[in-house]
């Protein structure tokens, strides 16, 4: 298999994104990077390109100049990630686009639903798609989570229950830099960082349409300028309710993504702490573990049983899908553009009805 | 320590309720069951008491007849149990205390808040209370939960959510008997049978006030003739937010009552199905299991640490709390008949959002 | 059903055993405690028969008068239940037998072998044969567990770990009262003390018995006068091999009675600690957890699933199981006294084998 | 920082360990694999080059012709990773180290106490050494169990019990391949296979050493060829006691390694298969998990806490102190060739006393 040369826009060594985006393309083996425009400032990019080992010709300060150069060169990158905070992902993404160049972006995809819906008019028109990262729906057991439930383990669903927490914004001191900062994360706050992660798992694995929600949405902490938790009431296709609650200030959690289905015949449950284990739950009384890597197991992984994937392997996984889709193929399980701006949709939603006393709010599809 | 009379009314051995009830009198060592109107079937009634070893002259099939005769007996009961369906619980309960015999009851208090209200006044006005079976405050780690919440080992509650997730009505074929009927049950369905205990919980280990609620009420299995599943969003007083969600068909679930608080400097949980440990975990990581009966813990218990209390353990502190009451002391920590009635604000709160699509209701105090 | 009048040899309130004994036989509902020498001391003994409201004329300080008198009254005691300090058991129970009353004791049996022995060829020849309290063989699950062996679920068993753990003897200032006093307590120590009811759960459930044993017996705590730690490594009948772990000094455990058994089909696991459920493997990476009162269970309990049973509601299985014996059926899964032999058995062979630098020792049948 | 190039011997692709420790070298970034002898068959290791993008000048089919150009070139291979069968890996090592080349090389070392003793005698001597590949050290929370211990967090050590449970070797059809065949895997079979794992583990976390030894050695499913389940009784310095069971027909079992400690003032526990926790427990009744990236823990990780790191980012640790080592620094947590030795000390002294009814043997140090 050949290996993709590609460029990251964003991502400086040290920044966590970055780090985890680089080990992640490591992991597959099918990628190089070979140009990067990791800050527009010249001497950090200079420095930055020179810890990664770029070619100082392709470490660029101005985006708009690399993907005109890399689209030039016949060892142009093949594909542009973008890591950047979250009001340059559509600016830098077009540009790329418009150089012919593949994109794969970080979430959530804008600042603003209209933002995200004016990109999508003006790109899928023309054919062009992106791969969004939801990290999450690239984990073996999350797969095959949707997997059973396609295959009817669960039964008509009935609730689906989604919660994502972290506290990193809990204390008195967090700082949460560009994430808080309406003008640069959105605002969203927590509903943009990681809860369109959490819808986009709940609609990923359920294999159902969120259709209306009512939402109560807070700053817990009140010195912080985009909401910090929120909690959401759910409506689904086929008469599922549901539930989705983030926060990141809920003290004493790190990073606890909780996936809980309830269908007829069974219920499911996902921990991303716990990425490797599965466990389906009968009113029979047996509440089974399933491993990854186990002949139990439909979905293939990069370890067996018994030797644990983490975060980097699941986000690998994304990348190795993101190859295989530049190789020629279909990767139809990968989070593309239209799932992109999906999680503006929730976003909006959610904020509309939190500034209407919970009013039901259309999910627009 | 002396030993008390008692009577109940209801629960022929064989039903969940009765039989509990009476095993929980019984690991106390402080109650003498004596006398009961177990059926209003005059067979029945003695079949049921020659089962127990009542005197015939004590098994009774009219409980107005039993309050009347008990009440003018030397050695009469000093506590009528109520343990009938919904419906029968306030007028049996106002024979007893006319009477001049406590009562403990089983909750829901009554099938509707009016009922309810004006049970409270004409007996509260005269001095009266009783005791209502809100038995998940009986377990110790329930106790020990409120100290440490109280203590501020949380420091200020941001978000408290509650669950209690049952499937034994999820099947096709599942029969609530009189607590699907409205007419004995009540319309609250699940609101009544289980989430007032979740509500009485979050109460209590908090120490808030939930002052609105917004819910969302369901019959996720058309057939049922009332709610079978509920989630609510709460607010509580100190501008803690929190959710309420409440099951009896979320298939693969025993009796999964769960409380979870998130505070300034730390978060805690308990769940009913491990209900010795109690959860506490902070910032830095750090997820700490206490055990009941450990040196770490200010909750005195029947059994040392490491030997499994259960269920009836929980019950039998509440009837031993009771024992303590009839002795003349205080007992701060059980549940009374205000506590009762809350419980019907809650579920006349719920079941009016619910058909307003949500709309924001005072929760009354 | 009627109910049995008992009587107690030791256990005056306060005491571990004691009360345990007492809410177990109150659980059942099928016992009336009446008669007790719960001192050799008047003045305590008359304190404790008060305080357990018996008739002071059944409340004895001497148990060869009790078992004299109780023989004597038409009304007298149908079962005396033991729970002395060791050194006392076979005595006191032999002056019951003598005297045509049944005995339930606590263990272990005796303070030797030999004792055991002569008790058993003594008695058993004349058909009287006793109840052995060995506690964890009356919690569902282990029953459950028995259940799925006996029927093949596991296969031909390969490998045997059973481990008990506590930590109460673990500190500098542990006083472990006359169960650390070699003439009181046995020189087993903790092979006594918790050590046979392992071994007779690692028998109870496999089915199997254990045929040599190799020890290392330690006192880790060096001031300590018996054993405080053993591991003992076991080979059974069918060429299964295994292991015995016990420690009173284990930091961190407090009563961690823990058994695996892996066979070829599958491997089962039940921990003391989470007595409800039963975990079961299999090669394919599932792992299920039953839940006791379910309906993929076959053994029947007091509670429904979700509800938890704890410690004393085993011990009441036990005595149910006593009372059924008493009512004239077969208790097949109740201790009995060639049960009790064999926990003097299994402490000789290790104590033999620990002083001979682990030399394989039989544990003679 | 610099690259350092590397090459493989052994590990093709599809191959379990090769391509685990091509993750692994990935996952750092410090490394590029630039050689290679994948195979002794030309064809096989051409196609292996060429799937790895090798220049096929530097894929070879000899090891000793790799050792000789690789040293002579100016751009020589800085590491000769070693993931053949057991009994080459002595054999190559030797070559490389003779070509000046340092080595990483799979354990166990060799196939006899023996062979690792001669050769570390003839490289030591020289100021040669090599890193051994206990994967398991390289994990954080093992490192961090290390240094908690060091620190006095659980006193003096009392009680060592360290497990390693698989289950692919437990059915009737498990085929082994050379790990067993004696001739390529080595007499020991488990013990060497994943006993040296769980031995090196032990003494790595405790600091301890193990001085003797008592072993049971089982071939469990009789047509094995070498051993598939042992127990091994241990005596380590400072008096502390343990255990050592280690099993590949463990029905149920993955990779279940778990290590816990018991010392005077708290228990530790440590388990492969959720790499991320680690467990501390305390008399008072408290257990507490630590999570990996929290604050609480000294110990540097990839990712922040709730970002699941697994097994390659374990191994990877391990690569990043080889680079760190080869950049000149010292790495002290790495496994060296002394810690091989070690391994085969164990294995054989398991041997030995398994062989003579586990007779107390020396693990010569």
């Amino acid at each position: 298999m050949n290996t993709w040369p590609v460029g990251m826009i964003g991502g400086a060594p040290g920044s966590f994104m970055g780090d985890v985006h680089r080990r992640a393309l490591a992991l597959t083996g099918r990628f190089s990077l070979v140009a990067g425009c990791l800050s527009r400032h010249a001497g950090t990019a200079q420095k930055a390109g020179q810890a990664l080992g770029l070619d100082p010709a392709r470490t660029y300060t101005d985006w708009t100049q690399m993907a005109r150069v890399e689209a030039a060169r016949p060892d142009g990158i093949a594909l542009a990630i973008i890591v950047t905070p979250n009001d340059m992902h559509l600016p830098v993404a077009a540009a790329f686009l418009e150089a012919g160049i593949p994109v794969l972006c970080e979430k959530p995809l804008a600042l603003t639903l209209d933002q995200a819906r004016h990109f999508t008019e003006r790109f899928i028109t023309k054919g062009h798609d992106m791969v969004v990262a939801y990290t999450y729906s690239g984990y073996a057991m999350v797969r095959e989570a949707r997997r059973l439930v396609h295959d009817g383990t669960l039964g008509t669903i009935r609730n689906i229950q989604v919660e994502y927490l972290q506290d990193w914004l809990g204390d008195a001191d967090s700082d949460g830099g560009w994430r808080l900062d309406p003008r640069t994360g959105g605002a969203g706050g927590c509903l943009g960082d990681i809860g369109t992660h959490a819808f986009h798992l709940a609609e990923f694995v359920s294999g159902l349409r969120c259709e209306v929600l009512s939402a109560r949405v807070s700053r817990l902490v009140p010195r912080h300028a985009v909401p910090d938790d929120a909690q959401i009431q759910l409506r689904f296709s086929d008469n599922a309710v549901g539930s989705l609650w983030v926060s990141q200030v809920a003290t004493g959690s790190g990073n606890a993504l909780r996936l809980r289905l309830f269908g007829e015949k069974a219920g499911l449950e996902w921990n991303q702490e716990q990425p490797d284990t599965l466990i389906v739950s009968t009113a029979d009384g047996r509440t089974t573990h399933i491993a990854r890597g186990g002949s139990a197991v439909g979905t293939p992984s990069l370890l067996p049983r018994g030797h644990p994937e983490g975060y980097l392997e699941a986000f690998a996984r994304l990348y190795a899908d993101t190859a295989y889709l530049l190789d020629g193929h279909d990767a139809p399980l990968l989070p593309r553009l239209a799932d992109g701006v999906r999680g503006q949709e929730f976003i909006e939603a959610a904020l509309t009805s939190g500034t209407q006393y919970g009013a039901w709010v259309s999910v627009r599809a």
